[in-house]
């Protein structure tokens, strides 16, 4: 295996035994990137291809959890120096003054940026120019498509992104990494352009669960090592098949209910969450989802809608008018809605480790026209909770299919556990694309 | 009464009479600007006394109800083209390249940014260099210093602020204004430098109840014009008398039971909330604030604790130090604290149209070394809801004294309605320093 396919907790342990160093994962990454970016797209401005200095000095003296090693950074999200366009042209040659707090974080915890991943417009739905590295004629989905691609592509071994509907899960799932979204309030958003104030939450890609903890520790700073952090089989799972909230292809249910069948070998008690989770409740965490985004992004982009209304996509005109009809009475009503669905939906979560779900309605859409639809996440991000995409199977045409796990708010690092466990025990690894062999 | 004493209702009220333009305001205020500004120091950087050629193409062409008359924003939120300094030596000369989202909103509904006013280091303690307009060797509170000292010597008719802690309440009732803070997450925060992600609360200040709601009928776009907003007697109040949160001063005391024994001749029911708040309730939710607000400052300054740790205040190193030392499980735990707090003081209230509350300890304590405490509005500012400061009396030194009222969370157009009709009703009018008149 090149050092590029490694999985980020893999670089570190090869780096530990002196296998290699953080500079030579870096030449195979930037190879890997003049390999794969003329056809994937994945970055928005040309990566950093040489192993920085500081990166280097760093890696020497005290070299943090992270080692030097390099991470992408969706480009709605600032790193100082860099350009930060946020997929529009309205920001075209803006250069970040400061670093977003998450890359603050990462980079104290010793990575370095390789640089800026393609983002949709505002991180809604105009795509990029990112293609699935699976097959090219296919979206890698967005907001977060860069990020997702590169990963899959192997060009980086982790990257940054943000979700405000399914920006991270989507990606995830048809790029077949893994995918996590903090609970929401988690993680500092400074730096991230905001979309919607109720609903935005940082994400991360990577190929292994393992990653995930690894980094979820260096961001939140707790002492665990990667090796130390756990795996944890869940005892109860609620089945949500995901029929509610869109048109779930027979190739992603069938991988669903297989996948519950083996997680019953296993012992775990997987149930029909009907009766418990009712449909009407996420039907209507749904529908305010809607209109909170709506309302929200109205406000946050007042100002590019004030001054370059012309530069700013359909759809997103279309989702302003939405929000512009929105009253502030009506915004209220929604947080105030989704405080009560928070209530029920934690009720009714009570002695059950995690919901499982579809994390898109099927594999990634052909056309790079648009990311895929936001269906399957909606009612989930509206409440803040954590959530992980993990790749369970690949669809008729070859392209992957993920099942999404949603944990307790604040719960992450249980639900990171519980992620790890399963794709351990069900061999629920990343989905390579065939460029990278 | 001149021009600048006006009320926001008044000068529209006076445009629209033809009795004055928006230009002889503007002309009004620099000239009471020139006149306060050698000794207040409301203004981080020179403010626009020139009326700007915008606002006067707008006022004559669509005027929006806010017909182009001035307003001062807090130094840590964004103006495009203006100076954003927040507080500190590591900001020095930064230039917004966008509007904050508050801003955009105000701007489209025919106001303009008159300056930037000085707030403490990064909204924390570190004072800057404003006096309290009443006297001026004592502090006019932070951290939106300025913001609250403008509108108190009538340098503009309203001012924008933050509030993560104390940070409008305080300067408000400091300075004899009404201060008002939004229901957490009602207004878009983009371009407001973040302290605190889950603490952070937009922040009015005006000398009249029927601005604000004039000013959050404009940022909710709702068709309310001012005189149509109403004003509506609250019928029943709960009574917190501050003592568990800190030494309230025994003026402050008097007057709080002065004015709830006011309330009571209207016909109010007005109980102290004992029994129906617990002190253990309100004392969790102080101790929550303040770690919850150390976690995330530390975060929220994360790059330029790394990058310039020495250009940092003792006061904010000490709050990064302690936020340090809160790992991600407590995070996590304060967050989900949170949230069963706020279900159980939602459950407390009601049936209550509001609480009633010191704003702060006391008057204005003398010095500009410090900022006076935050001990009255930690717990309200940590369940996000909207809060609202009144000038109700003076203490023996001559300086203002405020009440509170803190609604249900979203209701902030009846918390509104209430205190308009308290302010109407009990004459609890901004209290104008000598130096205005």
């Amino acid at each position: 295996m090149a050092l590029h396919e490694l999985s980020l907790v893999a670089m570190v342990a090869a780096i530990d035994a002196g296998l290699c160093t953080a500079q030579d994962i870096w030449a195979d990454c930037a190879a890997q990137i003049a390999r794969c970016e003329p056809q994937v797209q994945a970055w928005a401005h040309s990566p950093r291809l040489e192993f920085p200095a500081a990166a280097s000095a760093q890696s020497q003296a005290e070299p943090g959890a992270l080692r030097g090693l390099p991470f992408g950074v969706k480009d709605t999200m600032d790193v100082r120096g860099l350009p930060c366009e946020r997929g529009s042209p309205i920001w075209q040659g803006r250069v970040a003054d400061a670093d977003a707090t998450v890359v603050s974080l990462l980079q104290t915890a010793g990575a370095q940026v390789m640089g800026k991943t393609v983002s949709t417009e505002f991180a809604y739905f105009r795509p990029g120019v990112t293609a699935n590295p699976h097959q090219l004629a296919h979206t890698p989905g967005g907001s977060s498509s860069g990020s997702a691609a590169a990963v899959a592509a192997c060009m980086v071994p982790f990257a940054l992104g943000s979700q405000t509907a399914a920006s991270v899960i989507r990606p995830a799932s048809f790029c077949g990494v893994v995918g996590y979204v903090a609970s929401m309030g988690m993680v500092a958003l400074r730096g991230v352009t905001p979309l919607a104030q109720s609903l935005d939450a940082l994400g991360l890609f990577a190929r292994e669960v393992a990653d995930l903890q690894l980094l979820h520790s260096s961001l939140h700073r707790n002492a665990a090592l990667p090796q130390a952090a756990p795996a944890c089989l869940p005892r109860r799972l609620l089945l949500v098949d995901g029929s509610l909230f869109g048109a779930v292809e027979p190739c992603m249910s069938d991988a669903l209910h297989a996948s519950a069948d083996q997680l019953r070998t296993l012992g775990i008690d997987v149930r029909p969450a009907s009766g418990l989770l009712t449909d009407a409740l996420l039907q209507e965490a749904t529908r305010v989802h809607h209109r909170l985004m709506a309302r929200e992004a109205y406000e946050n982009l007042a100002f590019e809608s004030s001054h370059h209304r012309d530069l700013l996509s359909p759809q997103i005109q279309e989702l302003l008018d939405t929000g512009r009809a929105v009253s502030g009475a009506e915004h209220a009503a929604l947080l105030q809605s989704r405080a009560a669905l928070a209530r029920q939906l934690d009720d009714a979560l009570a002695g059950w480790d995690a919901v499982l779900a579809p994390a898109a309605n099927g594999g990634a859409p052909q056309g790079l026209g648009a990311t895929g639809r936001p269906d399957q996440s909606r009612a989930w991000q509206l409440l803040g909770l954590p959530q992980i995409s993990l790749p369970v199977a690949t669809d008729p045409q070859g392209l992957p299919l993920g099942l999404q796990l949603i944990g307790r708010y604040g719960q992450d690092a249980a639900l990171l556990a519980t992620a790890r466990a399963l794709q351990e025990r069900l061999g629920w690894r990343a989905v390579l694309p065939p460029m990278v062999r």
